[in-house]
C-alpha cells in the first residue's frame, strides 16, 4: 500500500471524485447533452482564465495549443520576440522558428525574470514585431514573470501578447482582460486536476484579426475552424470527451474553493515548503522576486545527487518530486504547489525529502523542515 | 433510467471495466511504471495493426493523426493521389491541399468502392506520385475498399500507401505489412473502446526514409521525435496518461478474445442488422460488396424524415444511430458494428428502430426486423 502521490509540475494529483468523473460512459459529441457540457466547460475556462475572450478547446497535449498559437497567428517571415528563460520559453522558441518566424530571442539567465523594459526596449527596436511569447510559469526553473507589466508594454503596439499558462492557470493569478494577453494557452493536466489530453487556448479580438490574416497552413489546430465550431457549440473533431465531461466537475470544484482562495491556498503552500526547505539547508533556485507560487526549485546539497534523491523518493516511498531538468539535471529538485493538494500533502512531501537527504548522509535535524513548514501554514 | 447504447461509428460505447481504467489514478508519465504502460500499448497495438512497422502514439483526435501522416511525408509541391468517396476521404483531400500537395483527387461515387485498377492508372499517369490515401472504412457512407489490391499496386512505385483506419482497426481486418500498408492512422475511441483523445500512426521503412526527407515544417506531429522518443520508450509531449493506462488494458481484452473472432463477431453482426432492415424494407445504401462490417448504412424510407427518426431513438429512448452527413443528411441511418456491441446490443438497436419507424407510420410487421436478425444471429 505505497503512497502514489504526485508533487510534480504536472502531470497533477487526479482527486477521487474527479478519477470517478473521468470514469463515467461515454456519450456522444454531438447531441444536446454534450452541447451542455461544451457549454459549462467554456463557461467556467472563461472564469478561470478572468476573460470575455474566446476559449476554444483542443484536444491535445499543452504543446498542442502552443503550436495552435503560433500557426494561427504568425505567417512565414513575420518578425516575433520570444522570451527564453527556460524549458517551456525554448519551446515558444523552437515553435516560432519552425514556423518560419524572424525570431528575436529574449534570452533571459534560468531563474530570473525577462523584464518589461526589455521587451519595450525589443518592441521599439524591432517595431514590426507580430507577437511576443512569454511563459506564466516557468516550471524548469520556478520563474514566473510580471506579466501584467508586460501586457502594458505590448498593448500599445502591433504585437500580440501569447501567454503560455500551461502550469500557471487555476494556480496563479491571470487576468486575462486586465492585463491585455491576447492569447492564453493552457491545459487540462496541471491546476485544472485532470488526466492530461485537452488544452485551451483564449484570443482577443485583435488575435482573431490576426488569425483570419495569418498564411501558415494549419488543419487540426485552425483556431478559425475552432470559431465556427464553438459559435454552433461544437469542436471541428471528436474531443477528448471523457476528460470534457470531468472537465465540467473541475470546474464546478474550481468555482466552489473559490479562485482568490486557491491562489491564497498556493502562495501558502510555497511559503511553507520555501521555508521548510530552508530550515534543512536548501535555498531556492530561481532569485526570491520572481519566483513562482506554482512550484518550488531548491538546489540540491553539495555532495547529493539529485536524479538519485527524487528517484529513492519515488521508487521507495511513492512520493514523486521533479528533477532538474537539461543543465539542471541533479542539480534541483522541484515541488508542486497545483492542483488537488493541500498543506498535508506538502508535509507528505517534505517529510519524505527529510527521510531520504538523512539517509543520504545530509547534515541536517529532522523534524526541522516539518517544523518551519508547519509554523508558515499555521500563522495567522 | 433510459438505456445509454451508442451504436454510432465513434465514439463506441465504453465498456464498464474500461470505464473503470480510465478512472484510475494518474501517474507520472516519465517513470518507469509508465514506460511498461508505454511498452504494453505499443506492443498490443502492433498485435491489431498486424505489423512489426514502428507505432507511434499522439495525443490528439484522429484527425490529428491523419495530419501528422500528411505533414510528416509530404512537402510542398509533392505530387500525391486521394481517395475521395466520403466525408474522411474528403478530410484527406483538405489535409493535402492545405499543406499544398498537388493533389490527384481520385472520386468516387458515394457507396461504391475505389479500384485498384484505377488507382494502377492514376499512379501510371502520376508516376512522381509520393503517396496514396485511402480509407480502410468510409463511415460516412459504409463503404470499405479492397485495400490489399491497392497495396500490390503501389507498393511496386516510388509511392507509399497511407490508409485511414481510425473506424476499421480492431473491427475489421488489416494486415498492415501483409498488405503494404505504409502508414496506417488509428484512434482511441473506436475499435479500440476507449475516450477519444490517443491516436497512432504506423510507419514502414519506406515511410521512415520520407519523413526524413519532408520540408513541410511541423512540431507537435513530428514523427521523426515521436521516433527518437519511443526509442527511450517515451514521448515527445505530455501524453494522454489516463487512456494509454486505459489502453493497456483494452488490448488485453482485445487479445483475449482474439482479434479474428472479433472480426467474425462483427461481420455476423452486420449480417444480422442488414437482414433485419431488409426485413422491414430498409435497403442498404452502399453496393453490397463494398460493404464494411464496421457499420450499416440503410436508406430510409421515402416519406420518413431520417433526422427525426434517429433523434427520436436518441432522445425519447437513448439508443443513439448516426444519421446521414452532408447530403445523405436524413436519407440515411448509420449503425455501428464496432466496439463493446454484442449480439443483444443488435437486437435493442432494431427493437428501437422498429418502435420508432411504427410510430412514425412506416408499414412493416412489427418484429419482423428482430426475427430476421435473430435468424442470422442463431444460424448453424
Amino acid at each position: 500500500m505505497k503512497r502514489n502521490l504526485l508533487l510534480t509540475p504536472g502531470p497533477t494529483q487526479v482527486p477521487p471524485q474527479l478519477c470517478a468523473a473521468l470514469g463515467k460512459p461515454i456519450i456522444h459529441h454531438r447531441t444536446p447533452q454534450f452541447q451542455d457540457n461544451i457549454k459549462q466547460a467554456v463557461e467556467g475556462l472563461k472564469e478561470v482564465y478572468q476573460t470575455k475572450n474566446d476559449v476554444y478547446i483542443l484536444t491535445s497535449s499543452g504543446s498542442g495549443a502552443m503550436e495552435a498559437a503560433v500557426v494561427n497567428l504568425i505567417s512565414e517571415g513575420d518578425t516575433v520576440i520570444a522570451v527564453d528563460g527556460g524549458k517551456f520559453g525554448e519551446r515558444w522558441v523552437e515553435l516560432c522558428e519552425t514556423y518560419k518566424a524572424k525570431t528575436v530571442v529574449y534570452k533571459v539567465e534560468w531563474g530570473k525574470a525577462p523584464t518589461a523594459q526589455e521587451i519595450k526596449r525589443l518592441l521599439a527596436q524591432n517595431p514590426q514585431t507580430k507577437a511576443v511569447f512569454v511563459t506564466l510559469a516557468e516550471t524548469s526553473t520556478g520563474v514566473t514573470p510580471n506579466v501584467k507589466a508586460i501586457g502594458e508594454v505590448v498593448k500599445d503596439t502591433k504585437a500580440v501578447l501569447v501567454v503560455d499558462a500551461v502550469s500557471g492557470l487555476a494556480v496563479q493569478e491571470i487576468k486575462t482582460d486586465e492585463w491585455y494577453c491576447d492569447v492564453v494557452v493552457a491545459a487540462s493536466h496541471k491546476g485544472l486536476m485532470l488526466s492530461p489530453g485537452l488544452a485551451f487556448v483564449s484570443a482577443s479580438a485583435k488575435a482573431i484579426g490576426f488569425m483570419n490574416q495569418a498564411t501558415t497552413p494549419r488543419y487540426y489546430f485552425d483556431l478559425r475552424e475552432c470559431k465556427k465550431a464553438m459559435e454552433k457549440v461544437d469542436t471541428p473533431f471528436t474531443p477528448a470527451i471523457g476528460i470534457l465531461i470531468a472537465l465540467v466537475d473541475s470546474l464546478a470544484m474550481i468555482k466552489k474553493d473559490g479562485l482568490q482562495n486557491m491562489f491564497t491556498r498556493y502562495a501558502l503552500l510555497a511559503k511553507a515548503t520555501r521555508a521548510g526547505c530552508r530550515a534543512i539547508g536548501l535555498s531556492l533556485f530561481p532569485d526570491e522576486s520572481c519566483a513562482t507560487n506554482v512550484l518550488t526549485a531548491v538546489n540540491v546539497p553539495s555532495g547529493i545527487d539529485g536524479e538519485k534523491l527524487t528517484k529513492t523518493m519515488r521508487d521507495a516511498y511513492g512520493i514523486t518530486f521533479a528533477g532538474g531538468q537539461d543543465k539542471l539535471k541533479g542539480k534541483v529538485i522541484r515541488m508542486a504547489h497545483m492542483g488537488a493538494l493541500d498543506e498535508y500533502d506538502i508535509l507528505t512531501g517534505l517529510a519524505c525529502l527529510e527521510k531520504v537527504l538523512h539517509q543520504m548522509g545530509h547534515q541536517f535535524e529532522l523534524g526541522a523542515a516539518l517544523a518551519a513548514a508547519q509554523k508558515v501554514l499555521n500563522q495567522k
